[in-house]
């Protein structure tokens, strides 16, 4: 790792062309239109992998972001999050020029697009199939049904369909309670089929969170899937079961500056700012903020043993680690640090560092 | 709040030039050296408002900082962090330009500054006063006279003094905890002093965290204190009784992007990405992840009652209100956020807005 003098975020190109690979593989094998959350990795560069993996439609998470991307010629993008009616400009400028789907939970939004949408647009009615964060409840029906009577009478706003996020399987403790929050969300998308697909024999339902899509192997019921995180995942995905640890794809290269021998601890440069404060609970019940790795020049090892990130201040990093793993950290030296959540981290940064050394810039959530 | 479409960090002049003077005088008053640490606001702009109340030098948490704010013209600067080896080129050109003052905690760090600095730096011994973060134990007399061996007989390392920073105070349940961490930091630095001050008649105890620098009345013992979050507070030090909530100077104003009656919560586009995912926790026991305002064209409104940002993430916000305050919350208007830890949220801005609309450019942590 050359060239490094300060927390940089790395990034596996072989490890991420692999993640693409087999997710786009699985939704082909279960007739899934693939349709990639660009929220994690945000990088026209890391784009690129997907498209030559054959993906052409994606999923972002602001208009910000979906014109980042659009920039980068991608024509089909849903923004996976409630229209901001403030951001109505440039969701005309994006109308305009590209296949662009919203998503709408309410009458007033509908009302709202149906006034100020000048160019037409696919509109989504986000369903909320257990997460309790947007959308509306599955079996509330007069809310549905409210809200398909303004979209169909508006000129520009086409009906595409039903889309959810299973978020709750984050909080899963299992993989059977996976399973069972996607069976789940499974028999309410069914529902949903089975009473709008006579009226609207083209609609897509639209789901996909990355726990679900990385552990479940039935997806009947689906058209479409949006994970995202399975770009690169992470620990809290590894220690979920989602993936195996050697196949996160991205490690913060932390400049190490202090050992202390009594505690067997290790400070780095790497804190907050450039980890995120996202923790994964260990099981000693303490909080995790990051596995720790060594930094090989062909990339990092596997996760040191019974040592992790056990704290973070705004520069400073915390590693907890074992009299006899000590030795793996001298001062001066640079450490590496899976996050936990990879997301978070990687919206930290506005560039990541291949392992060759080349820089792939990317978008910036706030200028 | 004109022209603002997407979550934006405001800063509320007047209550932060208030914070500054307070603190000034503060210090003044106890005849204390007022170094303030920048890593807070992280801004030339804000920076001025500290000059013109009569601040000459700062701290700040990075080498990258600390080149930030020489080339805004200051030129006496502590680097509140332990040396990182991989910046020596950076740390060399400061130290030929400014007043540097450095932190050491290691025999090994001492002597890699001994071989590789180039110009003359002032050094600071930091002291682990109980924190448990990077620093040697105020009682090991053997690692700082070993340390203080190696700094004396190396031509550009000058001694400067004792430097502690005292975090722990930010984990005391009620301001007589505080009081009591602030007296033991206060009982050892004087051991030091003792200790050293025969040998070195000028050398500085340099101390200081916001909790006890805002809620202690004795700083005997202390030649220099360090507060950087008492620029603009925030919910965790309001909560914690170092101020008060209209103290209070930033905030960030976040689009409602969906309500729900039925669980009185409202959705804004504002996620971790936007606030950090530090919490708070609240009497209910659960995390608090900022309070909630009503945005005026002056200013903001005292928080509202029962009302808090419960859940995040990446790019949603959560806020639990009650049926009577949902009033205050429409879809397509602006709502205000305190954040829980000011540090943080203003880490992830490029910008500040005043609340007059001007832009305050600021440091950016990751480039």
């Amino acid at each position: 790792m050359k060239n490094i003098q300060r927390p940089t975020l790395l990034l596996d190109e072989q490890k991420c062309r692999k993640n693409i690979l087999r997710a786009t593989q699985k939704a082909q094998k279960h007739g899934l239109v693939f349709r990639p959350h660009f929220k994690t990795h945000q990088s026209a560069a890391v784009g690129e992998w997907f498209r030559s993996a054959g993906v052409s439609r994606i999923a972002v998470s602001s208009v910000s972001m979906a014109a980042y991307f659009a920039k980068a010629g991608w024509d089909d993008i849903t923004v996976a999050f409630p229209v901001n009616w403030l951001e109505i400009e440039e969701i005309n400028r994006l109308a305009k020029t590209i296949r662009l789907q919203l998503l709408v939970d309410s009458t007033e939004t509908a009302a709202f697009l149906r006034q100020h949408l000048q160019h037409p647009a696919g509109i989504f009615i986000e369903i909320d199939s257990g997460q309790q964060r947007s959308g509306i409840p599955t079996a509330d029906f007069p809310a549905i049904n409210a809200l398909l009577q303004q979209i169909n009478t508006s000129e520009h706003l086409q009906f595409k369909g039903f889309l959810t996020h299973a978020g709750h399987t984050y909080q899963a403790g299992s993989v059977s309670q996976i399973n069972e929050i996607h069976q789940s969300v499974q028999q309410q998308m069914q529902q949903l089929r089975q009473r709008y697909s006579g009226t609207f024999p083209g609609m897509i339902i639209s789901a996909g969170d990355t726990p679900a899509f990385s552990q479940c192997h039935h997806f009947e019921g689906f058209d479409e899937v949006r994970p995202g995180n399975m770009v690169f995942y992470d620990a809290m995905q590894a220690l979920a079961g989602s993936c195996s640890m050697s196949d996160i794809a991205v490690a913060v290269a932390c400049p190490v500056v202090s050992t202390n021998a009594n505690r067997s601890q290790v400070v780095v440069y790497g804190g907050a700012v450039h980890l995120s404060k996202d923790s994964a609970i260990a099981l000693s019940g303490n909080p995790v903020f990051g596995l720790v790795v060594q930094l090989m020049s062909n990339g990092w090892s596997e996760p040191i043993p019974n040592t992790t990130v056990a704290a973070l201040s705004q520069e400073h990093g915390i590693i907890q680690t074992t009299p006899d793993q000590l030795s793996n950290f001298q001062t001066g030296r640079l450490t590496g640090i899976l996050p936990v959540h990879s997301c978070l981290t990687a919206d930290l940064y506005s560039t990541y560092q291949s392992l060759t050394g080349e820089i792939l810039p990317k978008f910036r959530t706030v200028l």
